[in-house]
């Protein structure tokens, strides 16, 4: 069956009280529109469109960053669920087959939930996703279910005692066909209080047609909506808790658990270790194997087995790690494949370089990759040594089995297994310290009388 | 109305295990003492007198820190509450109004709450504060009220069953006219099994004399008080979570907020970005879409719209950072205000400075601020270009538009324009390298034949 | 009386879905089964054997680093815990006393609750270790108790609904003199559903000789196992909230205790200060009155009374911090002696090295203690300045009183009082940046074009 996705995300989110389009947010580190966007699995909807608001060019930008063949269409005016979907019309022109609208607030719903809500259309007209409630809020409509029909949706303000005390409650969420979907659509009205059209309705003008409705039910949890930024806060607590029992299930060692921050994409490996307070942003690969060091941050690189990194290794985007390297503290490593073997241990800089294997930088290495206007490149070979302190001002390339001396500006390219030194001789001058404290002393204590 | 407070800091503490006097222990970067003074908010009082005991000096110090016109008795000996408010008497000398006595251990009190004991004076002669305790604790006295008079205070072992049921009780905050406090005060014996002159007594020898008593009541989080480090560390995690709490409601962003630190007068603007794991110290101010990111740590500074700030910044006192700068990874700042649009990415240390706009310093670069007696200051223009690794000998001006060479000690001023470079030409020995690790190697061989 | 230890460490841990052994999976810093060697406290056990299996030389490796004098023994099979102590038998040969078996996978286990075992020894010929539990769960043996005889332990399946509700349960910890254990164990059968020779037996056999049998009590959590990745974040959770409550009681100060992490042996000084996001390794000794600031890391290292240390400062194994020593932000310092007073407050990596008393070293500092080859020193006296970015190049020595110029290389030794320096000249092209920069964009413009 063709499927195409409608995700609602117009809404301003004002209890936010952010310029941020609510939807654009940040959980482990995606827009939250990216986590409902990624719910689809592999499902792999024909379409995919985007109903936008409030903030809708970056809305777009987000959307399309995550998946360029999806479609943004704009709702100018917020109407209501049923007029949101509506929006999305024009752009399934040309489409037939089952449309499920869901929630660009809505981060944790997974594929197998919208898997089994299009499964139960092979039986039914429209299929909406509901849910048990832990705790009887009046917030959510209940669900009035005969046998597995779905006969109506009672908001809790007009529900019986009887009906209040209903569990299995709506989440918004629906599948139909589209031709039934937007025929329904056409006969929502907006005579309620607020004066909104609602999706909800479609239940009700469903069963006045005789067709068949049902409801499919997932953990409440996969339903939980963003609204406040507590409400964020908590969804971060709920996916960081899932992703440490994810970890663990992998057979990856975390030391302190707790005070690890994942992505919404990091992949780690089997007995690989990650120590206390790393934070791990969005697309980074940690092999089975490797030790990911404390106070570490990590974004976009990829850490092969049996590499060392940090404490206090930053590796950004660009950055590969092959076999056994290791990356000690106060290192910054970008845009740089570090060959097998080779250390990078203390206070560098690496960006925009290829280094060789069994290489080893100095402490204070720094690659001077730009030059004001332009950044360049870096080239260091296998078995090179890198002396601190030296500064390689690229573009420049180190030749395999080459040194370069402690405190050299390296501007010029080293041949293989040269030596390469650009140094001031040392000078002593006797007793000159003892000379320049007394000299910077009474300069200082003559400063003080003057004050 | 004339204000005036009477704070009780005497205590030693005995339950924190310390030499520091608990009221100096701190809480959100403050020490207990300060939160306590601070609980006046916008009353003004025109006196405030704080009664130290136990480390008396280093209390002192502390509250005229934060308050240079508070004054600060001496308690010599610790004979109970009563006497410790006789000891601010002398103090009060030439003022006339109303007395509220409040503690230095208790850290959360708020400013309405004292306003609304104030505001009940108008109709009582004394005002006792008291809350609802959530359980039934034998700890707290049950204050007896009569409509909204206060008949008295039971201590819990002298009881009835009915009275220990009774949940508002006594937190010991009190305010009273200054003649009539001193006066009942004068009153109060010792004769109880700790000897000691109890200010709670007050209230029974002020119903003797037909004066009107009642109590207004807060919240019991606003009497915590701090007795043990178990206790501290409680306050803390309430304070942290309120502090999240506010943010939250002023549309800050925090990626993981339970892993941000915030200190007792931290300010942040709304849509500023909070990664995990930073740390703000005292002094604190982050403008509206300004971004903190992971591992920075903060203090005394003051960061404005749109700059960005780490991983792994380190901003100390005295730095000011203009719109849309850039502190990067491994960056130390103090003392220092950098211009608009100015970066600072990587490695370095810039303290004593001023730099200009749309600036860049190169990774590695250090302001030489110490000759080993004084500090002196660095000086920078627009539209520099610090390259890696520059040394600058403060005190040093590098003027508008001008380079530095990569791996330069600069020692001299810089013109406008101009290129400074200070650098050993590179030498290259061809084969040297290979040689060199020969004997190296050689050298390690004999020495191990020889072990 | 003698003591034997027995640690049963054969298991895999499948549930750890990992290739290390599940005893050497680290809680705090050290393997599961050091925290239970540990357990023997000051008990001075005459033998310690440990039963390894999968992984075997990895838990010897292990047992031996903490322990030289344990002997380990291998259970090729995994044939059940009767079955694990009796591979000890040989090991124990010569040695007449007590044997107690523990587990490696339970690391809480106090030694005072082992000597109450031991205790329990003189009118009893076998003692376990029992706890009650809090939760009714199927899991755990039931303790039938006459009086303070143990008569048999049912197990859950088997057990009436009345011994279902016995709180009192089997941790399988057991001790009994060495001939009478192993005269049991030899009688004990596998005739049971999976085939194991149960340790548990010996209770039942013992009664049946009529010996007199007893069991000890302990808090349920001393019996904590751990069977997977998310049981070894519970006791993590639970080691480190014990470590900080041991911490407030022994008057450390710790601003946000939640955010430290504890190795197993670390000591702590009363009044010492730790700041927020501190991480300590094994081996760390703090005195009294020393701070350790925000984002510091300590492995192996002691931090004397009055010394600063951190943010961001990350100390190695062998460190020694005198007295009032500042170590400062993106600072490493490993095996080195710091003299008292002396200073290294920014970014600099001193390895391999003895430092004087009162000696300032600058930023960016670097001993280059490695020449590609073997590992030099480098000893700096008293009252040196060292100037920023001065590369030590090791071995060297640097004199009392004497200084070095900032950005200098220093490869010969540096005589008290001298000043020693190596730098090149600073030059000044008048107008050059300026032309350079006009340069450079033109460049990119022409690249842009041709693109």
């Amino acid at each position: 069956m063709n499927i195409a996705l409608v995700i609602l995300a117009a809404g301003k989110g004002t209890r936010m009280n952010s310029d941020l389009p609510k939807v654009l947010h940040p959980l482990a580190g995606a827009p939250l529109l990216v986590h409902a966007m990624q719910a689809v699995g592999n499902l792999a909807p024909e379409r995919t469109v985007v109903v936008a608001g409030h903030g809708a060019e970056q809305v777009r930008a987000a959307a399309l960053g995550h998946n360029p063949t999806a479609q943004v269409v704009i709702q100018d005016e917020q109407l209501g669920t049923a007029h949101a979907v509506d929006q999305a019309q024009a752009a399934l022109q040309g489409f037939d087959g089952d449309v499920v609208v869901l929630y660009g607030d809505t981060p944790f719903l997974q594929s197998g939930t919208l898997a089994r809500m299009l499964a139960a259309r092979a039986d039914h007209d429209v299929v909406v996703l509901g849910f048990d409630i832990a705790e009887l809020q009046p917030r959510y409509g209940r669900l009035i279910m005969e046998g597995d029909r779905l006969t109506r949706i009672v908001e809790y303000k007009d529900a019986t005692k009887d009906e209040r005390a209903i569990r299995f409650t709506n989440s918004g969420l629906m599948a139909c066909d589209k031709e039934t979907l937007f025929d329904l659509i056409a006969e929502i009205g907006n005579d309620n209080a607020s004066g909104e059209y609602y999706l909800t309705d479609v239940v009700a003008l469903a069963n006045a047609r005789g067709l068949s409705v049902t409801a499919v039910k997932c953990p409440e949890s996969e339903t939980l909506g963003v609204d406040s930024r507590q409400d964020l806060a908590d969804a971060e607590t709920l996916f960081q808790s899932r992703a440490r029992a994810e970890a663990f299930a992998d057979g990856v060692t975390l030391t302190s658990p707790e005070t690890v921050h994942f992505a919404f994409d990091t992949v780690i490996g089997r007995d690989a270790v990650i120590e206390p307070n790393v934070v791990f942003g969005p697309g980074v690969t940690v092999e089975s194997g490797a030790t990911i060091r404390a106070f570490s941050h990590l974004e976009g690189c990829h850490v092969a087995r049996g590499a060392i990194v940090g404490p206090y290794a930053r590796l950004r985007p660009g950055t590969e790690l092959s076999e056994k390297t290791r990356v000690g503290n106060f290192v910054e490593i970008k845009n740089a494949l570090i060959g097998e073997g080779t250390k990078i241990n203390h206070l560098s800089y690496i960006g925009d370089a290829t280094l060789g294997q069994q290489t080893n930088v100095g402490a204070g290495t720094i690659t001077c990759n730009y030059d004001g206007v332009m950044k360049h490149r870096t080239e260091i070979g296998d078995n090179v040594f890198i002396g601190s302190n030296t500064m390689l001002v690229a573009p420049v390339h180190v030749g395999d089995g080459a040194m370069t001396g402690s405190g050299s500006v390296i501007t010029s390219d080293v041949d293989a297994d040269a030596l390469a030194i650009a140094r001031a001789p040392q000078v002593e001058k006797p007793g000159m310290a003892a000379k320049l404290m007394q000299i910077l002393k009474a300069k200082k204590a003559k400063l003080q009388r003057g004050s």
